[in-house]
């Protein structure tokens, strides 16, 4: 894995982009991506929009699941939101839960600048043969 | 349930307008909502990401589920991703499991133009005693 | 597929048969099983265990998703508990939501003897290509 | 909280007991139990039965969001089945994501006797004013 070449593809990721998320650090089976909390990420309720904290989740997880150069597709996600929140930071964390494999598994823990749990996103990524040419 | 007043209400979801997404019916206990594909909904694959597929199903639940007027927090959703898709239109199409009680459930289909389904959400809400003042 | 083969096949489930789970239809992508509430199926609070209702939709869910006789393993079930429920009869009804492919999406309702839903589980399968025998 | 009381209320989930599975270590917000692998828990395909695994995860979920006294209902699991299993120990240890609340996120995984992940299941719980007796 070279890490500058895997950052720089995902940051052509136009709708990780237009929601303004940023990755903060990758490594094997790893990455932390964060999203500064502005006005266009409310929703009608003024907290930050469900598919906001979504995206920002989905990125780390992204990064982290095809860090090792074989790519990965998400296949299910399962979130629960924790707790509303209307400004400040948020950073996703993603961890990987076991050895790559044919199907494998990332937690993703969405928190706020106070390390508070805003979110818990587990997914589950099928890896194909291909490899990526990154 | 008045349904403008309901749809107004939504209209104000500004990450929901971010990504360009449109409630198209309302009805109680449903919704459908759609989002023409553009490049920035775009992942580094070339594929919808799978935060924008959230977000759009994501505003079917919100409406479908608040649509009695009784405010309803999403607590879980779960997201599986069955079909990438690169342009065209997705349709999401959010129907209530159950009677409304304290936890509701939701289904969320999102379909492409042709009618194939592009991703399966299930959803949880926790129902407050508040209600909406719209 | 042949239908009693099949059947034949999934009656060797011992732990569906230590439950008392049995199969009562099968069709392509389908099938509906029953359980009879019996003491031996109560939690501590004395009302059905999560693991007996998702064991009785889980045979459901495997008679479905096996039923064009290519295996198909389980990786992830979403399963959400909308009533408790402490006598009468449960009805699991799995239906298949897409065309079969490598990742399969199947919904299982469970149902009492009134039709009310006590639980919806959401299963997702990967395929092999090894064929079933039966 | 009182361990021992805690346990023995659990003592009398009769599915569990029927699955043989085996409470070993309580703490608030903690549980651990496990289950020997019998030919009662293995399904057709000759291993672990889904719903046993489950079973196992949701006894120890039970314990560790019921282990403060105030009752909880589980309203929705997500498990992703990681490895087959088909002789044996499995072992479920449930540990608190967040501090209780009305909505609380519990995270089971499931490991065998040489700590390799079987399954992971993350569990949200509904919280009623309602304390328990013991």
């Amino acid at each position: 894995m070279e890490t500058e070449k895997l950052k720089a593809y995902f940051r052509n990721d136009r709708f990780a982009n237009l929601a303004g998320i940023e990755i903060i650090e990758v490594a094997e089976g790893y990455c932390k991506a964060k999203l500064e909390i502005e006005d266009k990420h409310l929703n009608s309720a003024n907290v930050v929009q469900g598919g906001a904290i979504f995206t920002l989740a989905d990125l780390a997880f992204g990064v982290a699941s095809n860090s090792r150069g074989q790519l990965a597709l998400a296949v299910n996600v399962n979130i629960s939101f924790m707790k509303g929140k209307s400004e400040g930071t948020l950073f996703a964390t993603a961890t990987e839960l076991t050895d790559p494999k044919r199907i494998g598994a990332y937690d993703v823990l969405v928190t706020d600048e106070n390390s508070e749990v805003i979110a818990r996103f587990n997914g589950l990524v099928y890896r194909k043969n291909e490899k990526h040419s990154f």
